[in-house]
Parts: C-alpha cells; structure tokens; sequence
C-alpha cells in the first residue's frame, strides 16, 4: 500500500478494524489514540494499532492519514483537532454514518475528505474489530469543490486496499440519501415494534404472533442507544424531511383505504414490487428467475450441514439461505434462494428424498 | 386421524396443502372442488385430493369437515353457500388471513369455526403446495358464543394433527392483532420501498446504496397483489386504526427531533430493545446470550457446505443463519446466530482458520 505511516482516532469497533485491515494490507506503521486507556490497550493487543500513543497531536504528528473514528456527536471537534494538529502534507478522514457536520467543521480544508463505510455493524469495542470489516462494503467519500486531488486520491486508493467500494458523493446528499436508506428504516423498525409490543389484544401478546413480516422489519429495531441518538439528531434535518413523505404517503394510504380505492392500492403494490426487482437486481444477475425453496427443519445438530452438503455435491448454487428459528419445540423455516426453476426443482427434489417437505415459489411475482 | 370424508373447496396452494398434509396423516377420502378446473385437475394430480368434483355441493354433502380456501374477498359468499348445503354433523373452517367478514356471513352458526394458518407463503397455484406447509406453524381458530364444543374439538385436533399449533382467539380481536403483526408491517414496507425508490438523491438510487435495514425492512413489499389487495380492504378497519396510531408515534418522533430531545430518544430506542428481547425469547431459549457471528464470504459453490460442515463437526449448534448476497463480483455476507460466547469464540476460530475475517457482536445490547 502506497501508506507509510497512518493514524487512528477512536479505537472503538471501527477504528480498530481500520487498523487490521490496513495492517493486513501491508500499512508499515499505524499510531493510535483513544481517550479510553482500555480501548487503545485492546486495539494495540489485537495488532491493530502498532503504537498506542497518549495524545491525539503524538497520533497525527507525521501521519500520511488520519482516519477519525470518533462518535458522530464528536466528530466535528475531533476533525478539527486533527487538521489542526497536521500539516499540508496530511489527508484526513473519518468514518462517521452523517457526513454534513464533520464536512462543515473542516471548513472547507483541502485536506479532510469525509467517509462513511456501510458495514453495519452495530458492535462495539475493539475486541469485535475485524480485519474484513469492509470487505465488499460501499464506502462513501464525500469530496467538497475544495478537496486536494492528491489527497483525495490517496484516500480512495485506502478504501480500495481495505477491500471496500469507495463511492463519492457530496456530503448532504450523502445525509439525504442515508437518511432514506439507513435512517429512516430504523426509525420504522423501532416505532412498528413499539406499537406491537404495547398493543395487547384480549390477552394475545402480537410479539408471540409474530410472522415473518414483523420479524424482518423490526431486527434492526432497538439497536445500540449509545450509537443511535447521536446519528438520528446529527441527521435530524434529513430526517425530518423523510418522515415528513413518509407520513404524506401514509396518508394517501390511509385515503385509498376510507374509499375503498382497490386500483391506487394494486399500483401502490405493483410500484414497490417494481422497485424491489430493481433492488434485487443489484445483488442478482437475474432477479426475475430467483426460485424461494422453503423447507421446515427440526432443531438440532447437523441439519444444515446435511443439507448444504447434498446441495454443493449436486453442484446446485445457493444464492441465499436463511434459517429462522421458531422455538425450539417448533423447529425452523430454512429459505433458499435458488436461480432458475430446473435448479430449483433439483434441489427440491433432493430435500424431498431427505424427507423433507418443500415448498417453492417464485420470488417476484409474474404480474 | 379422527375425520373420514373431508371436503377442500378452493384447490389452489392452501387447499391443495390442507389436502396434501391430511392425506399425509391418513385421511381416508378428500374431495375438492374448484371453479378452476385447472386449478382442481393440478391439486388432484398432485395427490391433494382423492375425488375431484363438479360442484360445491358435490364436494361437501357427506364430508364431516369441510375446508374454505378460496381468496378472502369470497369468503363470506362461499362459507355460506358451504353451510348451505350441508347438514348438522358436518363442520365447517376457512383459512384466510382475516375473520371478521367470515364469521359474520356465518351468522353466528355453530358448525363455523373460522381458521387462519400463519404460514406465511405468497405463492399461488396448487403446483406450490406442500404437504408440510403448516408444520410449526400457529393456526388460529375463532370460535365464537354459538360454536359447538364437539364441532370446535373437531377442528382443533385436525389442525394439530396437520402440525400446526392452533391457538384461540375472537374473531374481530383476530383481526387487530393480524393488522398489528402483518397488515401494518406489509403496508410500511411498501410505503417505504416506493420512497426509497422514487427519490434519486443527486444521480444516486438509494435502492443501490441499500444496506441491511432497508433490505430487510422491504422484503414483504410488493406482495402478491391479488392476494394483498383483499386482505388491505378486508381487514382496512383494523389497519386504518394502526396506521392511525403509527401516524401519532411518528409525530411524537418528529417532535423530539425537532427539539433535539436525546432523552425520549434514549427511551423510544430502549423500549424497542426490550421488545425485541421479548420476541426473540419466543424462537431461542435464552436470546441474552446469543451472538452473531458475521462472514464475508466470495460467491462461489461449496462455502456453505465447507462452513456449515467443519460447524456441525464442532458440535457447534447454528441458531440461525443467513447468506445474503451482495453481487456477484463482491460475494456475500454470512451471519450466524450461536447461542452462548464461548461457542460463538470457538466458531469463530474454526472460521478464521479456513481463512475467513470474523466479526462476532452480542444480538441484544446490554444496557
């Protein structure tokens, strides 16, 4: 890697993850700093930090590049502690989930070019760091009208090294855009399970009814308070302006539903299964040909393994799996996501000669 | 199995499956009918049903339970017209998603006890169904003041007997809790796929840039719209006073937003956590010690079948586990559930020295 010397700022999760996965990829030296003794001891011990220092200036000093990865609510002093605190010379970055209030704080710097992993990752601590946090990750780089390109080239050629995908973008349409992609289905995950969870009805508990629909959408829901009160008030603006559509949408919703209006909702459907075949298709090259198999599974050991196995001997490729428990009594729903219906037929088939039953089903519909 | 003769009217997935799983469990003769004729030469092929036949009457006349599985917005007419042409020894079921309408074109007769399997398939057409769609599943029954004891146990343990665990509740409370648990959770992940999708931020598709909360919180979107239309209108009282109450929440989110209220923030998030703990101890014994352990793995044969295999061989139990695919080119991300750190430790290590980057973080939060 093209990085002699790197600083870290914040050994939490993220920051230590940075550092082994740069110390991975070949970085000959990385200084770090945290406020918390303990964090810095935990990432210098898991190699991801070569030199635990006692200052923020001792870290950046002769850094090529600083990654901050400091709360949301921090970054604003903290990057611009470090721009202070490095010379012409130095790139900064962070890693920050908002980006409009840590780019206003650098002032325009030529140096500080704003990032933004999406990892997802809501552990804490350097002892859950990972070298492959980012593997395949989207990285958002927000470059502002004054950005160095030196810098900014060194520090999407970083992002690549560390086996992530850099992608620029500006930074309040970085806001906007997480606002409706990250921020926004967390809100609706944590106001759905709340409203399930305090609704009893005649005695009947909806989180013990629980179907598939409301445990997908509310997994994100509760997720770690430390982390989350800061990013929803950092981006409250774009936040704010969601929840406003969202809440326009809910009302048109609302009125189709008072006039009995079957047309605007089977559009309303066929517009979000549009979008979720474009979204699929991202991750598949051929979404319209997806088959779902779904078997039901006891609880115990070797099931998986049984059944992957007959499947990658039959040279069948799983696109996706997914094993949701039920109860222990009750066992589990095991879903695979097969391309083309001969393949998925053959996979059926060989389940039922495991003497399961199978049921498969095409993942977007025909309409 | 107790019952002799049963009848299926509606042949398609659910009717061909309740045929299917009660030849399964020896249930000497079954009739069906379908106005579909293919519908009903598919569901007879498959060994759903023994005696396909021309009529409504014809299906149900000697059978001592007959089974509605026809699309919910024909339910009243059809339970009707069931308990027509049928006599006082004979009960009568359904299995659609709402009751309310059902039990009320029943009149209150004994012989009518309304069902819904929560099984969760969107797939049409008796070439999907399955003899073991309903094991593990809930199936509630609605009985009502009139029911008869005699008619009522009848259905009770034929749904048993299916593998499916019924469970008692009113039919209008039925209603509320099935738009709290699904109606609501479908009609937000609509609501939000066809936002996410309509609104390019600067030359950037925030379906793209979708991370693991908007894939998750809009897998349901886009269902099926001739199933989900129905159900929207059918049930739209219940789901009009959950939109009603989703509307309130959300205005009380807004406003701390606007005022920058970190604390009722720090509440809503944790209530929401505890919540999801409640709900996660209905699928694992003890969800406070569950871990999750994350994998990027490269798309390609075999992975599952190596993982899962040098796993099973550790004794190491997989509570759950999800391949979600992100490209072709950038592979996917495995996460298991394990109960348990020490378990979870050794999976890791197990991974890591396949060549895998681990990164392990507790389910839950403590806070």
């Amino acid at each position: 890697m093209a990085i002699g010397r790197l600083a870290i700022v914040g050994t939490g999760l993220m920051g230590a993850s940075v550092g082994l996965a740069a110390k991975r990829h070949g970085v000959p030296h990385v200084t770090g700093f945290d406020p918390d003794p303990n964090a810095l001891a935990a990432a210098a011990e898991r190699g991801a930090v070569d030199e635990p220092v006692p200052s923020l200036t001792d870290a950046v000093v002769d850094a090529e590049l600083t990654v901050v990865a400091v709360p949301v609510s921090e970054l604003p002093v903290q990057v611009a502690a470090v721009l202070a605190a490095t010379t012409e010379n130095s790139a900064v970055t962070d890693v920050g989930s908002t980006k409009g209030s840590a780019c206003t704080a650098a002032l325009g710097s030529s140096r500080f070019i704003g990032g933004h992993p999406v990892c997802g990752s809501d552990a804490r601590g350097p002892s859950h760091a990972s070298a492959d946090l980012f593997d395949g990750a989207t990285w958002f780089l927000t470059p502002v009208q004054e950005t160095d390109s030196e810098h900014y080239r060194l520090v999407h050629a970083f992002v690549s090294e560390l086996g992530a995908v850099p992608v620029a973008i500006d930074p309040h349409a970085h806001d906007r855009l997480v606002a409706l992609t990250s921020h926004l289905p967390h809100a609706l995950a944590n106001l759905l399970v709340n409203q399930a969870g305090s609704n009893w009805i005649e005695g009947h508990d909806p989180l013990d009814a629980a179907g598939g629909s409301l445990r997908d959408m509310t997994r994100v829901a509760g997720a770690n308070p430390a982390i989350w009160v800061d990013i929803f008030l950092e981006n409250r603006a774009a936040l704010t302006e969601a929840l406003a559509e969202h809440r326009r949408r809910l009302d048109r919703l609302s009125e189709a539903l008072a006039t009995g209006d079957a047309g605007f909702l089977a559009r309303w459907i066929g517009e979000a299964s549009g979008y979720r075949r474009r979204m699929l298709s991202e991750a598949y090259p051929d979404p319209g040909a997806l088959q779902r198999v779904r078997v039901h599974v006891p609880d115990r050991p070797g099931i998986l393994a049984g059944i992957t196995v007959a499947l990658g001997a039959a040279r069948i490729n799983i696109e996706d799996f997914e094993l949701q428990h039920l109860s222990p009594e009750r066992g589990g729903t095991l879903t695979l996501l097969i391309t083309g219906e001969k393949q998925a037929a053959r996979a059926a088939e060989l389940l039922e000669s495991q003497g399961y039953g199978v049921v498969v089903s095409p993942v977007l519909e025909d309409s």
